[in-house]
Order: C-alpha cells, then structure tokens, then sequence
C-alpha cells in the first residue's frame, strides 16, 4: 500500500524559502497538511549522508550587516528565517518579527547551524516541546545519538538538547549539529566540568567562557546558563527535601560554596552576552534551583532564582540576545499556574521554558504521563516550549522506545495546550480524526494519528482482517450492536422525519422540553407527540 | 529477598471490622501505609477458590431494619460499612455519615454483593478510579475477564464495570461478581438488547426492568442508566461531529425514535428508585449524549441532558437512593471546570463520575495519555471518581496489559488530584519517594512506586548490577558525578559553615541579596563577603 504520508513544501515569497510539511491523503479525497519537524530525511528525492551532514539551508541567508534576529526585527526588517516561519506557522512575516522584536518569541538560529530549518518558540505560537538526548560516563555511543535525535524529530521534536557527558562531547555534538533539521541546545557547564575532570571547584570564568566559544563555532542554537544559582540563594535550599537536582546548579553551587564567591557565569554575565549576540545563540536562563520534589515546589529558593532571572532577561535584551527562561520541575497542579503568572511578570513575557512539570513524585517509570498532565497545563497557560520527560526519568538514560513515549506523550501534551488557547487550526486535526473515527474510515483514522503504526496494530490485535477495516463496528461493541452505526441511523431517521434538518420543529421540540421543565418536568407526564 | 509490601489490617471499632492496607517496609527502617483495593487475594494467608467466591464479609452486617447507606445515614446512625471506610479514609465515621446524608458521597454496596470492602466516593475523599472490563461479542472468556478484575483491583481499581455484551453475560457478571472485592457496576441496557436480538426498537420496560431486578439479585453495586436521553433532545445531536457515542445513549435515542416516545427509563424512573432502594443498588446517572469529539464539547445536547440529571438526582434522592452522575468524555482543558462547577450546581454536589476527559482526539493508541490529562484537571476540580481509559480506547478490547497501563495512568491523575486538592495525607507518599531518592534508597524508591516491577527494570537496564542500587550516583549522571549527591555535598558545606542551621546568617545573606537587588543588582559588583 502507497504511504498516505508524503512530504510536501509550501512555496515562501522567496524561491529559496520552501516549507516542509507533512500531508496526509484520506481515502474521501480530501487530505490534512501536519507542521513537519522530520527534516529531509522524510524526503524520498533526499539521500542521507550522515557524514556530509544535512544541506546548509541557512548560508545563503547570512545577513552581511550582521545582527541577531532579535536586533534585526527591532530595525523592522523581516529575515528570511521570519519569513520561512511565518509560512510554517500560518501567520504574516510582521507578526513573527513583531513578536520577536517584543522579545515574546525567540528563533534559535545559530550563524554557524546552517543545516536547521528555522523555528519560532513564543506562546502566541504553536506549543513546542524538545527532547534530551545525548550519552554519559556509563553508556550510549555517538551513532546511538545520532540516531536518537533523527527519531525524535520524525516523532515531532522541534528542538533538541544534547546533555552528553563523559567522553568525546565535542565529537558527538558535531555529529548532531551536522545532522540535525531542528535547533540544538547545550549546557555548556557540563562539558566545561569534564575539562576540570569533574571537579566543580576547580572551574573558572576562562573555562567555562572557552567552552562556550567553542560551542557557538560549533553551531549550537541555544545554551542552558544557570547565572540564577546565586551564592546568597544556595542556604535557601538546604533544607529541602529533594535540595538542588539540577545538575548544572548543583555544578555552580558547589563551586559558589567552595570559593565562597557569587556565580561567576551571574558575574560575568554582559561578557557572556558579547558572545551570544556575536553568534545569535539564544539564552535559556536555567533554573539551576527548580524544585525537585513536591515537596519543594514554588518555595522560596525557586522564586528568588526566577526573580534573577528576570533581571538578567533585561540585560541580555540591552544586547539583543535572544532570552527563554527555564521553569520547573515537580509541581503539583493547583501550583502550576503560579509560575507561569510570576516567570511572565519577572520577565517581561520573555518565553516559559518548562521541564513537566511533573505533577506527583510517586510514579518512576511513568513520569512521561506524570509530566504530560503538569505540561498540557502549563502549555495551556503560556509556556512556550516543553521540554520532555521520557519513561526513564529518575532511572536511567532513555533508549530510542524512550524518546519515542517521550516525544508523544508531549506532543499530546502541546497539542492539548493549542486546543485550549484556541489556536487557530489547531482543532482542524482533531475534527479530521473524528470524522474519520465517525464515518468508519479506519484507515484514515490511523493515518491521521500522531503514532499511526501503534494505532494501526492496536486495532488488528482484535480484528486484524482487512475487511474490518471498512466495517461499520468495531470490536468494542461488536458487529450486532455499534454505537456510531446507530448515531448514523438515528441522524437518517432525524433527517428524514425532519427533525435536525428543520430548524423550525427542532426548536419547537426544544420548546416543548422546556415547557416540561416549567411544568416541573413530572416524570410520569408522557411527553406530547412533538 | 522478601517482598517489602505487607498486607496489613487496621482495626475498626468492633472485632469484625478488620481494614486491609499496604505496608511497604523501608530500608532506614520506617514504612509506609497505603490504601489497598487488592482484596484478600495479596493476603499470603488466603488461599482463592474462584469457584467458592471470596468470603461474605458483608453478610453479617445486614440490617434488620433495611434501607439504603443514605437512608440509614439521613436517620443519623452509622452503619459498619461507614466505620470501615472511616479507618479507610483515616476520617471519623460522623464525617463519613454527614458526606453520604447530603448526597455528597456514595457508598455502593448492594445487600447481595457481602464480598465487597467497603469504600466511599465522593470529592471531600480520595479520589477514585473505575476499570471497565468485559467481553464483547468478538472476543474474550469469562476466565480472562475475572482475571482482568483481580489485576486491575490489585493495581489500585477502586470499582469495576462489568460492560460484557455478547453472549454469557449473566454467567460473565456472576463469576466477577463473587470475586470481586470492591464494588461491580453494570449498564443493564446492554443485557437487555441482547435479550431482544440486538433491536434497540424491540426493547419495552418491562424487559429492562426485569434485566435490573435479575442484577440487583446478584449484587451489582452500581448501575449505569441512561434516563436523561429525552426524546426533545435526540435531534440537537444531529450535527455533531461525532453523534451519540454513549452506547446506552444511542440505544435509547433508537428506541425513542423509533417510538416517537419519551425514553422509557425517564418516565419510569420512580419505578427504578423503587426497585434499586430495596438493594441499595447506587445510581450513576449515564451521560449518554456526552461528547465523543473535542467539536462536539460542552454543546447544547450534552447540557440539556445534564440539567435532566440534576432533576432525576432529586427524585431518586426522594427515595433514599445514592446517586452518582457521570460526565464526558472529550473536552478540551480549557472546557472542562465549566463541567464540574454547572454539574454541582445543578445536581446539588452528588458525585460526578467522569470517563476522561480525552483532552484531544489525535492520539489513538495513548488515551490513557490524552485522557489522563483531562483526568487529572477534573479530579483537582471536584470529580469523586474517575473512569478509566487505556491505551486501547477506540481500536479494541483491552488486554491485561492495557488494564494495567489504563489503572495506572489512573492512578496518578487521583494522586495528582488528590495533591492539588491538599487532601490531608496524600503529600506523605510523595515526600517518602522523593526522600528515598535523595537519599539514594534506590529499593526504597522502587518499592514505594505505583509500579515497582517496572521502575526496577527500567533502572536494571542501564545499571544492573547490585552494588548500583546503592551506589550513590544514577546512569543519568554516571559516577564521576551527580547532582544529588553534590547537594548532599553542599548540604553538609553550607551546614559546617552554619549557613543553613544559622538562621541570623542566611537571614543575612537574604539582607545582602536584597540590598543588591536594590542597588539594581549590577553584575559587575562582587558579592563581599557574607
């Protein structure tokens, strides 16, 4: 059977801007167009060379004047990555440069990452949510990485993050960078911490800022800095239940403590931007002091860090560097609103970066559902981007069945959040299934799910001969009785009789329920024939 | 090694009132006491005879005098079964009595159906969840549906469905029934269409109310009817995306279609409360015309019918009969307190029993995913009880992997509710979890999961090896460093330099991080030294 499935571009006002997208036949004709992340790898005319790396899509657009995005939609001007955007996301190219000139939106997009096609995280956008890949001390392989992140992005990553550590971080990032459709973000300290052999006192300003220089050369889109995790906020935490489980906080708490001295990253903080604003690497503020526990959640450690935050957005904008700041974390959910109310006012609508939250603690080996409930909402509420939580946290390194349950349980999640921002479009999809799911059309319905193999397969347990597949029931109820099918005879009877197709009579029955009701709706009153 | 999880009873006010509760023993050697809805089935000293059913624990309690948990307590006594889910719920038995005399709770618990443990639903108690079960024309034996019991009540179900159509039904409901130790609920239009052929049109309430009657013999706790599927209301379903996909809803629409009659359960309901007051058989109030689609939510079908289940609330009320009222079904976030606030107001605070909601539609084969999300938000809203979905939802039957990842899913939306609520207790099993893994009591942390089985081996697979379950160090970080174990290194730290036992210096510190914040907190200024 031809995939229903076929990658498609949509023509830019620009020859050289075309947008991928991912449309889906239906067998009544008609077909839906799905925002696309998979990259040329989806491309049946491309043929992937993973060590040539991915076309440079973005060379040609490199701006002679200089000037991140963000410094160049306050100018007015309208870049090529807007424009593509603009496409992507349905809207005009102003309003995707207002939103960034305003700092409510960012788009990751590193001189040096070419290979990515441009993307745009900010909340009067479509949800985006990004996967962690990336190996440790004790497992995983370059290839292994690789392949994670093209899986994630055919599974709907926008972003991804590389969080290798151990050996050969500069080796498996160029390996990703080259690779990759979608903007990679870093933690810079991470790798800086394996220079100092891992022994967080012994990092300094110079490594840490040589580290980071060689990641903006590299290409990656955005960086993770913890410059919140302040020496005077560090004693807040200590009596926590789950203390500072952040890594890159615990990192820069340590080193605070050991020398006793402020946040060297908080310190040299303007230098730090000189170098992001040269690259246009995008600041992902870190909550180096997010709660790691129920317990622990929206207290004070967390809030005064998120205050520092907000104070450092500002500094970054006076460079025209890009800003999202990172949120929580465990949270439970009549808390979760509060944080995105407080990170919007502290700063200045810059985009909510949030990890689940996750929505109790009692769950390891689920916290991919834990977290999709704390990140729907927060999603619902304004965060931009969420960053996902796989299976495996809290006990291990996700492997590729990880990141996949990861990556749906959060595009589920932002999916959700769209539909109840009332995104325009958003609901097209859901109505696209549903009708399918109604009219019988199973394979649409299949095809037009965010995991079509999974959907499939769980039908054939039950009836897998292909003439199911047109029948009109389903194994829930069986081929005597099928709800739908009698939906389907109760609208021809309605019709028939007149009843839906005659606004007049339907409202005249209306009437007369209403008339019961006044009568004090007595039960053994018959109802009159209407 | 010996299974840390005991099966405990705590003792009621008299001899025969013995309340069964997990004990999972810690290795710092404290423990935890859990609810358990297991039965005695995890009672190492019972030995199961399916074919003799569980003991009748209930049976010695019947009262002479008769009448309904309701009626009884609406009188001011206090029945055992309210002492026993008073030691359950650790409330007093007054409180228990007060929430089921104000219709704010219900205790299922029909005369015939002695093997049940008490329990209680209602929003000032823990939040529960139903398992549906049941075979269906085209697959499953009675053997598997009572095994899909006992695993989905050793999981946390608080009640189960027995949905079975087909053929067997009675034989299916009574092997469940005599071994099921919480509470059965049925919705008896299903016996009673097969009983006419499967012809909504032949049915009469003569053969539904004899199907009910041969239900209440056996013991069926709670049953599903859909008296709110009026005639008047039938045509506003017509434009849906989705139509009536309830299917008791849409086997009364038939019926009262092809009648031209009002629904038969309507204007014999006082007959029914009659009928279920002599079993104290719980009403739950069917949403037959509940959504099936995020198009069709909160519509004018759906809130007609709710408005009727508010007025039936009251006349069964007049009866001494509990009542419970069911809701939807597929309901965007942003729609879904509007449910839970118009179903108090117009049912006066009966229970409210939701199925989901399904946030979206486009996640077939996760819907225990897209669902949980939506059930999370409903209990945290004032939902008692949840209904389950599991991952097989609209493809097929659920298997006992499904029920297991449905009861789950489930669970965690209660517990994330019952948090967000700050339901007295229900923090202390998260604050156990996240302190066994700060600690790194990796036993600890898996035996105090909802899953342990699972979290262990997703721990196994990176780290199997024995000394890792007490190393102080996970495969996230690897051993040259962890986050936790730094905090626990900055703990000690900021401890020997009395920053966090001193509270005048952390006071201090906070001074100094204030008075920077004054001086607009220019990051060239050093901190001096605090």
């Amino acid at each position: 059977m031809v995939s229903p499935a076929r990658k498609i571009y949509l023509d830019g006002p620009r020859p050289d801007i075309r947008v991928p997208m991912r449309e889906i036949s239906l067998t009544n004709g008609s077909s839906v167009v799905l925002y696309d992340t998979s990259g040329p790898y989806t491309d049946p005319a491309y043929t992937p060379d993973l060590s040539r790396g991915l076309p440079r899509l973005r060379e040609a657009w490199r701006c002679a004047g200089g000037g991140t995005q963000l410094a160049r939609a306050r100018r007015g001007e309208i870049t090529p990555e807007m424009e593509f955007v603009a496409v992507r996301e349905g809207v005009t190219a102003e309003f995707v440069r207002d939103e960034l000139a305003a700092g409510r939106a960012v788009l990751p997009a590193n001189v040096n990452h070419p290979e990515s096609e441009p993307m745009i995280i900010g909340r009067n956008f479509l949800v985006k949510i990004n996967a962690n890949i990336g190996n440790s001390a004790v497992s995983s392989s370059i290839e292994e990485e690789v392949e994670k992140m093209r899986w994630a992005t055919r599974w709907g990553a926008d972003t991804i993050m590389d969080l290798s550590t151990g050996s050969r971080i500069h080796e498996t990032r160029e390996w990703i960078l080259r690779n990759s459709p979608v903007p990679v973000g870093t933690v810079p300290i991470y790798q800086a911490l394996e220079k100092v052999r891992g022994r967080p006192e012994a990092l300094t300003w110079e490594v840490f800022r040589d580290t980071v220089i060689e990641q903006c050369e590299q290409g990656v889109d955005y960086m993770t800095v913890h410059a919140g995790v302040r020496l005077a906020y560090v004693p807040l935490t200590a009596r926590r239940k789950t203390g500072i489980v952040s890594r890159g906080g615990s990192i820069l708490a340590a080193w605070c403590l050991a020398h006793h001295e402020e946040n060297f990253i908080y310190t040299r903080f303007r230098e730090l931007c000189e170098i992001f604003a040269s690259y246009d690497v995008t600041f992902s503020l870190g909550d180096g002091l997010r709660p790691g526990s129920i317990h622990d959640a929206n207290d004070e450690a967390q809030m005064a860090e998120l205050r520092t935050l907000g104070e450092l957005t500002h500094v970054a904008w006076e460079y025209d560097c890009q800003v999202m700041v990172e949120g929580p974390g465990h949270v439970p959910m009549n808390k979760i609103k509060e944080n995105v109310d407080l990170q919007m006012e502290l700063c200045s609508e810059a985009p909510f970066y949030t990890l689940g939250p996750l929505t109790t603690d009692i769950a390891p080996g689920y916290d991919h559902i834990t977290s999709a409930i704390g990140a729907a909402m927060i999603g619902w509420y304004g965060t931009a981007m969420l960053c996902y939580v796989t299976p495996k946290e809290h006990l291990g390194l996700p492997d590729r069945d990880d990141v996949k349950a990861g990556v749906i349980a959060y595009k589920i999640a932002a999916h959700a959040a769209d539909l109840a921002k009332g995104h325009p479009g958003a609901q097209a999809w859901d109505d696209a299934l549903s009708d399918a799911r109604f009219e019988f059309r199973w394979e649409d319905q299949f095809n037009l799910s965010l995991d079509p193999e999974t959907a499939r397969s769980f039908h054939d347990e039950t009836l897998p001969a292909a003439p199911a597949k047109t029948a009109h029931f389903c194994s829930m109820c069986g081929p005597h009785f099928c709800s739908m099918k009698i939906t389907q005879d109760v609208r021809a009877y309605a019709e028939k009789n007149g009843m839906a197709a005659d606004e007049a009579l339907t409202a005249g029955m209306r009437e007369k329920s209403k008339e019961f009701a006044e009568r004090g709706g007595r039960v053994y009153l018959p109802l009159a024939d209407g």
